[in-house]
């Protein structure tokens, strides 16, 4: 590992103007460089003597001695800090040109400036967390509901950690034991041995196995759903946005790297994320198919991961649009048979959807008058997605993408261990795969990473991180 | 005054996903409170009995016991805390949703939500610090250039309060004289007093009118100057704005309030902010007023504090534009001659201008290849709006409205306390005047101001502060 021993500083908090505002510094030299630019109100500027863990006021002054700010300093001395090294937070106040005007300061006087996640990826390096916690550190920061915050939480403490390191613990012991009993088959039995690891191998898998289940329902749990809803003008599909967007309405995003005119509004069901997507703003959705052409409505329609089919069912001049087949057929669609609650006047009924494109559609009666149908909806929706609860299980979820595929390696690693075992196999050949296995898992912990691959996970870590 | 005594807590960090994030907690059950929802490594509750300004890693924990982060707890006891109450400072990761949890928690358990600056209110109501210091809070916070920050220091170390303070303490000392002397004549003697007090009075009329007078100019460097740029459609609109918005460029911000079709576009001269502002968007300029009709454009330039009117100095075909010669005399208007770097190729000069629209107004010979014509442009501007220099005096300046308009106030009554002086009036009717001085400066530092004004001062603050 290339590890950079110099000392870094970067604003921890968000830059925009807040009451408070933290320019945290880690390093060998914290304590010192804080201490250049730091004075108290009886003129001393020392932190070094200060005892760790310890809040200080005072001023930090420019080079001049002119002060910049009042703030509070923490002091918080190795190796018990964020990243074991010594490490000075400055609390100043929180507005974007007293915050940068210290990192500056900082920056002249000989700190560089951190790289995004240079600091978790310190305590990485200095081995106080595993990759499994740093990356969950990430994923807690950006987590947009409770299930990713509370999902994250469980692998901050370890327990995935813990899941993946008394596997690695296990293989290693067999594959020490394997290596043994060539060496020295006199005192070490193979006897029954494929019976024995064959139970190993299987209760790993099935270990394994069950964390890459977990991640289908974790990831559309994490990221949402991206939904679309297609419907003729006037069926009510800005009605149903407004009843399913609720008080979270105004949470309207730009997706980056792409044009102004995609929008993308984030709406919440229960605390599932539909990632309702639109190419000409969602407000106009009443009448896409019209205005901006059913082409751009069939292409978000196709990528999407839930297709919402609004129909009028009072609408006497109902037919279905042809065009629209195809994406029924292929995806994830329900129908909601909408304004049920003008119950004299109904013209499209369920039995139309069924004949039309079978009895497997899910169809939803749904009133935005009496607020009818939502409940349908979430249970139709944890069905679809979530193994029939729109709640998640007690558990943890990968959520990781990266960590999916180191389990899935290791998970056809050892899928080869049983297929040499029922073959009865040599115990050295065994040895190849087992020994791949436990590599693959050691990369989820951060155990068996080359550089680049840190690098590159640390660098979609925020800054100041 | 009304205060209320209950616990307060608030993120104090912007509501935005960043590293870290700061929950702050004032109030007499501070401690105890956080101590519910805080659990350490060795499964310890109390954060009461730590000592204060320190520091301890954590949990912060749900009602039912469940992990929510995994934090760093400030305990910082009475009275040399923010509020000059117990205050607690959880810092967590910076996510919106582990923020937004966390401050829930805290109001499920009795913590009130705070108001806006109900913080620094606390630490003005409790003594800590008067209304001024109270003010700087804010005004660093959203300070836009290095000037706001070094002002708002100043004004922040108490340099506003202590000549306000002083002026007041002299003029209660004659008042108190006064008094004594009209119910004491025997002890206290008149004679000559009306000179002395004259003296005093000029003395303090000089501190409080350099007061006044720092507040034309320092509400410009602190708000910046309203700026329009007007021209023909290629007299090089769009290259000035690039060179005078240099790296500043992206700062592109909606006004709040307004149609989004109103773009002002902040950008830096040294630290002298020039919110430009056009009604169709600024990289639209060149042919604003072909374009959107130059009613808009004169509108602009009417309410507009400084008008730079480009002109190409090339332009064969040029004529004054009749429609803007209104503009033109009623503001601060400085021509700058572009093109200048074509010199063979004159068509418009210095003396033309002149002629025109009198020998006062400025006219710069620019050049965007070249880059000449800014140092022109800096020394314009700092003779226009401040006394000749683009750079702020090493003294403190009023920029505060409400701390302008007391001064006014003071310095009326103390005209008042001159014409009596001049017309020998007895001494108790100089009392009521030296009274009102002596109020509205009270108002200044917050000794004699009312339960609306405080609220209404502090609400102006951000959350959390």
């Amino acid at each position: 590992m290339i590890f950079k021993e110099d000392t870094i500083c970067a604003i921890a908090t968000a830059m925009i103007d807040a009451g408070i505002g933290i320019i945290r510094i880690s390093g060998e030299n914290a304590l010192s460089f804080a201490s250049k630019i730091y004075i108290d109100t009886k003129g001393e500027h020392s932190l070094l003597n200060f005892k760790t863990h310890t809040i200080h006021y005072g001023f930090i002054c420019d080079l001049d001695g002119n002060k910049i700010d009042e703030v509070m300093v923490s002091v918080m001395k190795a190796p018990k800090t964020y990243t074991r090294e010594d490490v000075v937070e400055i609390n100043s106040h929180g507005g974007r040109v007293v915050m940068e005007t210290i990192l500056n300061l900082l920056i002249k006087i000989g700190c560089r400036l951190a790289e995004p996640g240079e600091f978790t990826k310190r305590a990485f390096l200095n081995g106080r967390i595993d990759l499994t916690r740093a990356e969950a550190v990430m994923d807690l920061i950006h987590a947009q509901n409770e299930f990713s915050m509370k999902n994250s939480e469980i692998q901050l403490s370890g327990e995935l950690f813990n899941k993946i390191d008394s596997i690695r613990k296990e293989i290693i012991y067999e594959l020490a034991f394997i290596e043994s009993a060539i060496d020295d088959p006199e005192n070490y039995d193979l006897d029954g041995y494929n019976e024995r690891l064959t139970k190993k191998n299987e209760s790993w898998l099935s270990k394994i196995q069950k964390l890459i289940d977990s991640s289908n329902e974790g990831m559309i749990r994490k990221d949402g759903i991206n939904t679309v809803i297609i419907g003729k003008p006037n069926a009510g599909k800005s009605s149903l946005l407004n009843k399913l967007a609720g008080k979270e309405r105004a949470i309207v995003t730009d997706i980056e790297g792409t044009t102004r005119d995609i929008i993308e509004e984030n709406i919440r069901l229960d605390d599932i994320i539909l990632h309702v997507i639109d190419t000409a703003g969602i407000r106009d959705t009443d009448d896409v198919i019209e205005k901006i052409g059913v082409e751009k409505a069939v292409d978000s329609a196709k990528s999407a991961d839930l297709i919402l089919y609004i129909i009028d069912s009072t609408d006497s001049d109902f037919s279905h649009d042809e065009r629209i087949n195809n994406i029924i057929k292929e995806n994830h669609v329900i129908v909601l048979l909408n304004k049920n609650d003008i119950s004299d006047n109904i013209n499209v009924t369920e039995e139309d959807i069924h004949k039309k494109y079978g009895n497997d559609i899910p169809v939803i009666k749904t009133s935005m008058v009496d607020e009818t149908g939502m409940d349908d909806l979430k249970k139709i929706i944890g069905d679809m997605f979530f193994d029939g609860s729109i709640l998640p299980k007690e558990e943890m979820y990968i959520t990781n993408l990266r960590q999916r595929e180191a389990l899935i390696n290791s998970e056809q690693s050892l899928e080869k261990v049983r297929e040499s075992l029922n073959a009865f196999m040599s115990e050295d050949f065994l040895s190849i795969d087992l020994m791949n296995a436990y590599s693959y898992l050691g990369e989820i912990i951060g155990q068996e990473v080359d550089d680049d691959l840190v690098e590159e996970i640390f660098s979609k870590f925020c800054m100041g991180k």
